[in-house]
């Protein structure tokens, strides 16, 4: 099968790569439909992180090829969405809602779902079916259920977004752009993106934010004090993962208010005594996607909303090398790669 | 009066100081029943933090001498408890449970409580008032409600413990040992104390304690995880304020867990990759302690709880440098001063 593998920063290849088959009685192997390139693949993209042949992509929608024999839930021909982590769904962790941390879990990127096939581990615990078979327009909102609704959703939970509230959002990628969304679908009152960019600011506003900033740091956090009579935002999502914004999150929130941050970190270090002093609720890390997935594929099935709009490029899975570049360049927010 | 004034690191004297009087309708002038050196003092003390002629002291009880024409919910006579803030406990940040960021907020510590009288702004938002005049066997656990029962109970709640949790507490000072019973007091089932220090271990198991720790660091760490099946405690309370204390709790709380943090940070840097890949939850600070007062009142005033249990040496106001000498070279946990 065709597959996409990073030989090193700058450097993306589709080349042959052998077809998955089943390892495990609990795995299953998908045909693709789509996949995407995330933000988070710039980072060895860009030098950031140490990439050497390395087969990309952790976010997938597809139809299930093969199953193995302890698969219960799911059938061939099965339409299905997964998380970018794989888990069981049983362990205590789980139950708690933190798939991301399964006991059992594998790093779906380490399979590299840019590929015409993958294999699944812990396929019943890892993959949601759809209804049915969606229609071709909801293949893109599927898709971003996979990840970057998955995560901006948990970003917006873990910043406790909902009714009364006013949710401020460092980052205007996709992530960034469904936490949006996922804010408003939570019921929160208030929503202000940073953004400096048109294009984002306005997909920002269909998705639900009542106000844009175009500040940063310190100056994008006196600015949501101002808007918010001197006290800071209830709830603040991060979805950037650099020392500035992180910084800029802690900022903008309200004492007793919550940071949610999903950016992959890069180089932070959390000062102790400014996070003593702003008295804030932190928590993220990798969203736990499979806690979300079966409401967002409801949500999406049902058209009650359309997060498949982050994708304003669509290439066939032999160009994704001229997608990481329009990512890399900022010509994309989401490249799509269609198969 | 006579009040404490630290001269400079290590350099702690009593000597006479002006009577406080009513400076705004709001304050009220209470004549200490019995005040106590804070852990947070010895930071001072040890030159860990710039001193230079300070008064000292931020905890208090006693009865009420004077009010100022707007103080509607104390009368003179009454017995008092009040926070090492001063908070209105009106405005909206107050009203959230985070009387420790009030924007009308005053830190009590500027006044200095160690002395035979002070000035308590924002009387109505700051103290609260026992049904009556308590025994004296009473008074060291209304002067611990004052702040480290107050900042215990505040870390077990910020470190969601409960029913079925287990919880593990990074400090056995007088706040951690006070997190211990808050701990029990929230019908936690498992309570794992770090200590290394007999009396200490004593106490702590006095107050629910079911298990203790010697190791520190990661080793601490890997025992908490040893004890909860591989995975962690739902819950850690630091109270202590190092890198070490803060990394050691972040390490001993499973994923999707809480960490409730009231030690005051000293050179804390917390590393985004970790708490990236931690997935817990972290939240903490200064203690609102005004929120949970009254129910502390009411526990301590029925009898339920003898947090006062953590002064293990009571002297003098006059002798307050032999007490901050004690509590440095350890030969003391937490020293009252009688007045």
């Amino acid at each position: 099968m065709r597959g996409v593998v990073m030989y090193a920063p700058g450097d993306v290849r589709v080349e042959e790569r052998p077809d998955p088959r089943i390892e495990e009685p609990t795995d299953a192997i998908i045909r693709l439909t789509a996949t995407c390139i995330c933000g988070s693949d710039l980072w060895p993209y860009r030098g950031a992180e140490p990439v050497d042949h390395a087969p990309m992509g952790h976010e997938y929608v597809g139809v299930v090829e093969q199953i193995g024999p302890e698969v219960r839930t799911l059938k061939v021909g099965d339409f299905v969405v997964g998380s970018f982590w794989s888990s069981d769904n049983t362990c205590e962790i789980c139950r708690d809602g933190y798939q991301a941390y399964c006991v059992h879990r594998t790093l779906m990127g380490l399979i590299g779902t840019q590929a015409e096939k993958a294999r699944i581990p812990l396929a019943d615990g890892t993959l949601v079916a759809t209804p049915g078979m969606p229609e071709p327009d909801l293949i893109p909102s599927f898709l971003a259920a996979s990840d970057v609704l998955g995560t901006g959703w948990f970003a917006a939970v873990a910043a406790e977004a909902g009714p009364g509230k006013t949710v401020a959002v460092v980052g205007d990628g996709a992530v960034g752009l469904c936490g949006v969304l996922a804010a408003r679908e939570l019921g929160a009152e208030r929503i202000i993106a940073f953004s400096r960019h048109a294009d984002r600011q306005a997909l920002a506003r269909e998705f639900g934010a009542t106000d844009i900033v175009t500040e940063r740091g310190e100056a994008g956090a006196a600015r949501i004090k101002e808007l918010t009579g001197g006290l800071g935002a209830h709830s603040v999502i991060e979805a950037v993962g650099t020392q500035e914004a992180m910084m800029q999150a802690i900022a903008s929130t309200r004492p007793g208010g919550h940071v949610g941050f999903v950016g992959v970190s890069h180089d932070v270090a959390i000062p102790g005594d400014v996070l003593f002093g702003a008295g804030i609720h932190l928590h993220g890390g990798p969203a736990p996607v499979r806690r979300f997935l079966p409401e967002l594929v409801r949500l999406i099935w049902d058209r009650a909303i359309d997060p498949g709009k982050v994708f304003d490029l669509v290439l066939p899975l032999d160009e994704a090398a001229e997608g990481y570049r329009a990512m890399d360049e900022r010509r994309a927010t989401k490249v799509m790669l269609s198969l």
